[in-house]
């Protein structure tokens, strides 16, 4: 069925304003020093929206999550307001500049305060001005278009070397539909620079209980699977907005355009996270880790999550060297239960594959064509566990000098 | 009560050696190609042993650990073989080459196999062979000495920069007792070295029962709360050997001799500890971690563990960056459950200390004092929960280009 429902999907452009009646618009203001850097950013629909967010679970919380909360408990939103360069996270006062940033967009927007969202990533623990939103929001709010999904990319970014988009299109009810989405990363927590951010912008009709179905859902195999340093971040929000512009029947059941649209959700999720490991803090190259015949998902997705977080098997990747007794050992140690003594391990990639691993014990394998396949620059580590029927992908990257560099600077 | 007892334990000399009736010796045998480094070591006591041990919970295990395992069911034993350059690890044949290496160095000294220890050290996954442990054992028995407890020492290192040992004397009812102790890192796992291993001698005399409680014990707050790279090897050991040699009366229930015991086993222990964290792979600093006033002991042993731990962390303290955001975000995403709202953070070194965090929201600092205090080669930092009334420390060291250098290069 899958297959059938994948040819139905096709990859689009337009990124978050793909989908009918989303505008979106970044401009710098002050944030960051660097006048060429884009620091706020607006995403805004023409009618209200069903919407849901998924926050980090940090007890160590941004004030901006803390707002979102209140504002999202009618299950409604009807735009994002974001900053980069300040994280707005231990910050005095930080409640109620966040409160405050939603109050001056709506203002501007002629919408309740409450009916918007707001976002921050940046450095933890300095103080944040209402003064540069109240000089910025003006000027975003001029901004807004239906084509410029690019610019509010572009205000998010902060260590991320590219932007990060992508939308898709599909039919439900003979309804052209769409599902676009940002993010930025670039570590899952950046230095200073803290957070995972993503938004995700629908014209599908679906009720507010479906669409967090569909997300809850998705991000257990999806952003909970991207391990770039193992810090979570005081910031991570994936929020969703579902205008209902595309003007089919409401999605209010499980079914077979649930299940559709949960499969395109889960095409744009999927992009947007090897886009954010690939991109991860000096990363060369991404890797993947398929778990396979598990008891459980959840020890599959542990223990794929354990071989892309091992700092061992990271250096590996990076030195290109097919060290399988590090993921044997990531695999060893992964907090879960199941059986150790009959595990096969192959490495991937677009030059081709190869059994490093079979039965837990060492098997002869040439090591020319190993350096071959690790010299490609997006390395997959299938792990078959032969102890259930369950499989799960985690994502990740190499450890490498440049992440060394990028986050033993000073924070100025 | 501690301090009186502090008083009592001397620092002393000749490490593992120290305590009456242990002989050790070291030599070059093959395992590694470099001739110059020493790769199998042995250590004797004149007579029969109470001993303990405790292993890797990785479920991965080297095969020595399932010999010992078997070995030490009976709570004795009166030595160990010990190689570097080969983990004995995922290796065709494993089980058998450890019972032979015992049984091999039993011929050799008189004694039976059972009453032997085995640990290897060294890459995963590649096959070992007897017939370097039968070349070798006969040269490292002949030269077993009172004196050289060095030669075990280099004989068990893997990218140790330096060897790691510490003992001490203490009096129990009139008689001069001793630990000694020896331990290699220098990655909780090493790249393809795997493993830290360590192993205590005391001429004590201490029931099985009380050796197994004090040992236990006491990892919980020493080698179980060192983090150089998260990943727990396969091969991880601390063995302990008691001969009794000093002729106490037998420590057979708890009371002042026991607690006496405790702390000078903890004494040595942590002084290992802090080698084992400072000399981690690529490290140029130790951070040591005191989390206070946490609810439970437990939960103040999780959240100083995510703080050495976070690589973020890790990289700001290679940078000298007073980056306290980074330290509070990895104590919010401890797992466990506290109060996060009141924490003070305090950085310190021989240079001075100074407050860079009061109740969970930035202070003002001199970024001066702070650039002197981190310019230190050991950092330690104090994280006050005001949740609580129980402290624990944990030990890690900084990430550095020399870990990516180490760990990103080919096992050849």
């Amino acid at each position: 069925m899958t297959k059938n429902i994948t040819k139905k999907i096709k990859f689009t452009d337009k990124g978050i304003c793909a989908p009918k009646g989303f505008r979106a618009s970044g401009v710098h203001v002050g944030f960051r020093e660097n006048q060429k850097k884009k620091d706020l950013g607006l995403l805004v629909s023409d009618v209200m929206c069903n919407a849901f967010a998924v926050h980090t679970q940090n007890k160590v919380k941004g004030a901006p999550i803390l707002v979102n909360r209140e504002h999202l408990k009618d299950g409604k939103a009807q735009g994002i307001v974001v900053n980069s360069g300040n994280a707005n996270t231990c910050a005095p006062n930080g409640v109620q500049v966040a409160r405050e940033t939603c109050r001056l967009a709506a203002d501007a927007l002629g919408l309740k305060a409450e009916d918007l969202l707001v976002c921050s990533t940046g450095v933890i623990g300095q103080e944040i001005n209402i003064e540069t939103f109240e000089r910025g929001i003006p000027r975003v709010v001029k901004k807004l278009s239906y084509d410029d999904s690019e610019s509010l990319a572009r205000s998010i970014m902060t260590t991320d070397k590219i932007t990060k988009q992508v939308a898709v299109s599909f039919e439900v009810a003979g309804k052209m539909c769409h599902i676009g989405a940002v993010a930025k990363g670039s570590g899952m927590i950046n230095p200073n620079m803290a957070t995972m951010l993503s938004f995700l912008t629908t014209d599908v009709s679906i009720s507010r209980e479906m669409l967090r179905t569909a997300l809850l859902n998705d991000v257990a195999d999806t952003y909970n699977q991207i391990y770039i340093d193992g810090d979570t971040s005081t910031n991570d929000t994936v929020a969703i907005l579902a205008n209902g512009l595309a003007g089919n029947p409401e999605i209010d059941a499980p079914g077979a355009e649930f299940d559709l649209f949960c499969e395109a959700l889960n095409q744009v999720t999927v992009t947007l996270c090897r886009l954010l490991a690939k991109d991860g803090e000096g990363a060369t190259k991404l890797i993947e880790c398929v778990v396979k015949n598990a008891p459980t998902k959840r020890i599959a997705r542990i223990v794929s999550s354990s071989v892309v977080g091992s700092d061992l098997v990271k250096t590996a990747i990076f030195g290109e060297d097919a060290n399988w007794g590090r993921v044997l050992c990531a695999v060893g140690y992964a907090d879960a239960d199941f059986e150790c003594a009959h595990i096969d391990v192959v490495l991937s990639s677009q030059a081709g594959d190869i059994l490093v691993c079979k039965g837990s014990e060492a098997v002869n394998f040439s090591e020319e064509k190993a350096a071959k396949i690790l010299a490609c620059d997006e390395i997959r580590i299938d792990v078959d566990l032969h102890d259930g029927s369950k499989d799960a992908v985690a994502y990740g990257c190499d450890l490498t000098f440049g992440y060394v560099r990028i986050n033993g600077r000073y924070r100025s």
